[in-house]
């Protein structure tokens, strides 16, 4: 409780240096939140809560990070186990399934010290059936763990603009939201357990599949002379049009504002989008379906990260189909 | 001279018969038009010509076709070089290269006997190579042809409502558009020869691609639990919206009113998809462009005609994609 007051009086003083607004007033109903993983993702969401007022116990490897949201007013924990202990609402944000399971079962894990009652929300993206696994055990603890993958990278964590597609029992879905909604202008409850990661995944398949189909389409089209833009405006008052041709055009100078014309930097990086599309395949793999081009899409992003493109945006998929044609 | 004026006798004939608009005004001053190749689409955008009050010389192999445009006012040509004798435009819209070849190049063909400065406009959709061959056989005789590909289907037709995507010299935009626009909303001039073509075919491999990938992301997170509904409207706020998951969702109730919710009946053949993917293919070995999931799709929708889903809509790959999932 120690930490908790001192946190609760940090988050006043930082709230008062920071201009925050009068929904700081909240502090003195809320109960504290735990948040763990203080990434690029989890420090924009950690510190959405801490604008709009909540008094936040944080923790993660990365001691710079946790130095920058303590100085924004967050209290520091040293282990999951010590935010679990004080919180009875939690979120982490973590790179992967293996890291979610040492968050929650290892040692100086969640689950050794969460209390009766707690609402864990897990943001990551991960395995959807270890997900599932790790909710179950959750609930013989008494406690109820949600999937709650986001989409809308960086900018949208920033400016709590992300989508949440939330996984788990009805009856937790309003806390939850309340909760979500500081960080997110979109909350969807996707049904039970892991369908908040089964909806991340499937829309990141169509969406790594819509991108190679729209790169392979404006090559062929250039190289039969069909002029970039044209080409572009023709598909999308056409059939063909999808977000990848009209909002983040692979081809630089078609659209402006998006990663294809700042050399693909910035953006979601191909390395990110082969690990989701292995677990869109995990999944496959796992209910026995077939998806033809989602399997195909993951070894072309997997050669484009083989050919140093892994750091570049997914888009570069026109760079790397431009060099596999004959110069 | 005899046949021309025995067509605007006729024209004005059915004018007053069927009702037609003031625009019918226009037989007076407007020479008229030949059109050859009277199938699904082509029959439809005939029509639309004589519903605008142009005098139309028609010819098709198919007597019953020819038979019903001339009930609605159209003259009738016994061959291809006898429409070509007889008007300074004309308009075909045949099922693949090999006759269009035969149209303009064949015994009784359009360019034994076209007159120096017609205007010629090819709306099939054919190879991009061919067509420009015959665009440049066309300007030796002193005359233009245009490829003009249609998107839009047969309902698109019949209510004037297709797309057309037009390759050949801006000079003879004007006139061309000035006749399309009868038929079709959208008159685009994509470039020189063949672009018409390329911009065609290019929608139409993304469409192909998407439509799939649709498909199999569907079923994945069907099969992973989520709703049907609910998974679709996902999509279509995120980054895998696309023409297809949301105009024309290939999993039947989903969408109201398209093919999936008809037993896959009507709307755009599988085997049709496979022609045009052909045709990209072609232009993407003309051009040595790695085109790897058209290359894939083309042959998704092979082995669907092989399992007998050539004559259904081509969102039956969600059919398919099923089948291919463990039972």
């Amino acid at each position: 409780m120690a930490s908790l007051r001192k946190c609760l009086a940090v988050c006043i003083l930082n709230a008062g240096k920071r201009n925050f607004s009068s929904s700081s007033l909240r502090l003195s109903t809320e109960s504290p939140v735990g948040f763990i993983g203080l990434g690029n993702m989890g420090g924009h969401m950690a510190r959405n809560l801490l604008k709009k007022g909540y008094p936040v116990v944080v923790c993660d490897v990365n001691k710079e990070a946790v130095a920058e949201l303590k100085n924004d007013g967050a209290s520091v924990a040293s282990s999951p186990a010590e935010v679990a202990s004080g919180v009875n609402r939690l979120v982490t944000m973590l790179p992967a399934t293996q890291h979610v399971e040492e968050v929650y079962t290892g040692k100086n894990g969640i689950f050794g010290t969460v209390k009766s009652g707690t609402l864990m929300i897990d943001s990551s993206t991960i395995d959807a059936a270890a997900s599932q696994q790790l909710a179950a055990e959750a609930e013989k603890l008494g406690s109820v763990l949600m999937d709650a993958p986001v989409s809308g990278g960086v900018i949208a964590a920033r400016d709590a603009g992300l989508t949440f597609m939330v996984g788990g029992p009805e009856a937790s879905f309003d806390t939850a939201k309340a909760l979500l909604d500081n960080m997110g202008k979109n909350v969807i409850h996707c049904g039970s357990s892991g369908n908040g990661l089964a909806a991340k995944i499937c829309n990141n398949m169509l969406l790594a599949i819509s991108m190679i189909g729209v790169s392979e389409t404006m090559n062929l089209g250039m190289r039969m002379g069909l002029d970039a833009k044209l080409l572009a405006k023709i598909l999308n008052m056409s059939t063909g049009r999808c977000w990848s041709s009209e909002l983040y055009n692979p081809v630089p100078g078609v659209v402006e504002g998006v990663p294809s014309g700042n050399d693909y930097k910035g953006g979601f990086g191909t390395a990110l989008m082969v690990k989701d599309l292995g677990l869109a395949q995990n999944a496959a793999i796992a209910t026995t379906s077939a998806t033809p081009l989602g399997s195909h899409a993951h070894n072309i992003y997997r050669l484009m990260t083989n050919k140093g493109l892994g750091l570049k945006d997914f888009s570069s998929a026109f760079l790397y189909l431009q060099d596999e044609g004959q110069k």
